[in-house]
């Protein structure tokens, strides 16, 4: 665990520092919201919840498994009484508890739309991980249920919550390195272990684009600062191995955007990829690892000149987790819409479900 | 011109280096191949000819211009006496030349075929600038007349005498970086000058493709190892900006090659690219710039350590300019056929035949 703190980059006890833009800046209001997190993986266990000790607005205060070890485990480690330790069966009694003013569901893909609509069911704010939803209709039924309970809906896009990225957005708005003419991003890893649910449609409703290639098209909106007008995509796939059988590995597309903008993207399951670079008619501004946990790199090359390495102004909080879970713990107290909603979250998913029709079908799909 | 030799990076009088591959090793023929140089422009004039000097196998005899200034001064600077300065319409008494063995043609894209043909016809061997044409029809039939004159033809892909590219081919197939999963490769620069040949699509048969796209497409090829099965394309011009009324800026592909490799292209005529990279499932072999006139940088990832610089070992001449003018010269002293022959040239010219119909038709084109 120590290790683990030591990878993520302790900058601990930092206060929410100068942040990028007035949707960032931290509230005057000191009260601590409590999150409850449902689904006690790694990502939740080693990533997210030592960081609410970072946090200015949020704190842990219950935990959903379906483990009952985990949760005395993690229960007696984050100092979370029993009575805020739920399994599934019991998770819709969580309306009950005023401990909790936000759900973050950190489950498989598959599981994002059930548990977000019982926490805004049961009167709570919710953070979901991304792909927000393995479908469209689902994000859709997520964002209805949000706005019928009166609660906010926030997914889990920490790269907004990064200084590299902050400041990358930041020099192309500004026009840094001119007009934006090409972006490209490119997200993988060779998977292994072909019994992990990554693997299984049914807990992942599909291959790298769902888990990690959703990064790459993040950062091709995000970068261009504009949505894309038509998708044209090409998929490789070895079905033969035993990883395989149920999801793709490796999905490459372009988008076109309405400025003329072109933007290449790639996901894979069987190469290592963490790149995002933006190129203008002068110039072009690059980060790798652009979507790490840590240690982003920034360069910028203005013209023909020298690349440069960019260090970032700070971001807001500690780091990206915290300033991520504390995001939403502001935007509930201040009543106001996360950076990162529900139309974020659907217009991801809705480009996933248009690369991999263009890939189906041999054919540019105009969005 | 001095400081363009500095540029070029001068290892001059360096011998032939311990070549890469037998195919690289130079002739212990000691015997110079004489060149004529077709087109007197800024290519010819400032890269080509000061490298004879360097060479081992080659040396300059005879220039052909329209400009009887240029025959003049350049003929002067390089010792070329006045029976050995042609014009165009002069151009076909070459075969009378016992100086000229080779001729080397340095036009404007839609001449090549017509010079590359006249020369066959006059009993010289072909070196030709990149693209090898402007249609494949046209590469056909300069394939013909070099094969019926019984002379040698080389396309001038000077990134296969280079040495970082030479090193990241070698490395590639030993398998350095596992087996080979993506590739890509961005070539682009903002043209400027709205009058020059480039974009006047009567002289150059095509935008940014035909230009500095084609480099995308070797790089994309050369890196593969194998040849692409299937092309995905998506271009972006702006033709109400002067330079692009006849010929495109941007396009970006897919290549999908037999093995499951993807390959990601993009030409660009405004933003700076000039960048390699092959990634596999165990690391990546990363050019920038890769394809320039010097200054090549090589980067290697080994699984998820850190990315290391990599010097190459040096390649065959003093550089990629003479190792390229030795390479026909000594192909043709021991006749053999030359690495990067007509096969080579007319395979790109189809690719870029296949990107163009792609991204007009919208739909994936199988080769």
């Amino acid at each position: 665990m120590l290790n683990r703190r030591k990878v993520i980059g302790g900058i601990g006890g930092a206060a929410i520092a100068a942040a990028a833009g007035a949707q960032l800046v931290g509230s005057r209001n000191r009260r601590k919201l409590g999150y409850a997190i449902v689904g006690l993986g790694y990502y939740a266990t080693r990533m997210i919840m030592p960081q609410f000790a970072n946090c200015t607005n949020s704190r842990l205060t219950a935990l959903v498994s379906g483990t009952p070890s985990k949760l005395e485990q993690f229960g007696a480690e984050y100092d979370i009484p029993a009575r805020s330790r739920y399994s599934y069966a019991q998770f819709d009694s969580i309306r009950d508890n005023p401990d909790v003013d936000i759900v973050y569901v950190v489950l498989p893909n598959s599981m994002h739309a059930e548990y977000t609509i019982r926490a805004a069911r049961a009167g709570k704010h919710v953070l979901c991980e991304k792909p927000m939803a393995i479908s469209s209709a689902e994000c859709e039924a997520m964002i209805a249920a949000c706005r019928a309970a009166g609660r906010k809906l926030m997914i889990g896009y920490r790269s907004h919550f990064q200084p590299h990225n902050i400041h990358a957005m930041r020099l192309a708005r500004q026009g840094a390195i001119g007009k934006r003419r090409f972006v490209q991003s490119e997200h993988g890893f060779p998977i292994n272990n072909p019994s992990q649910w990554r693997l299984d449609r049914e807990l992942s409703g599909g291959g790298s684009m769902m888990d990690i290639g959703i990064y790459s098209v993040q950062a091709l909106r995000y970068m261009a600062g504009e949505e894309p007008i038509a998708v044209t995509a090409t998929e490789n796939t070895d079905r033969n191995d035993p990883r395989f059988r149920e999801v793709e590995d490796r999905i490459a597309w372009s988008f076109l955007y309405p400025s003329g903008l072109i933007g290449n993207g790639l996901s894979s399951y069987s190469s290592n990829h963490n790149h995002i670079r933006l190129s203008g008619d002068n110039g072009w501004i690059d980060l790798e690892p652009g979507t790490a946990y840590d240690g982003h790199h920034m360069r910028v090359r203005k013209g023909w000149d020298e690349p440069q390495d960019v260090k970032p102004p700070p971001g807001p909080g500690a780091n990206q987790f915290a300033a991520q879970l504390d995001h939403l713990a502001v935007s509930v107290l201040e009543n106001r819409e996360p950076i990162v909603g529900g139309a974020e979250g659907i217009q991801d998913v809705r480009l996933i479900e248009a690369i991999y029709r263009s890939a189906k079908e041999g054919r540019t799909i105009r969005l």
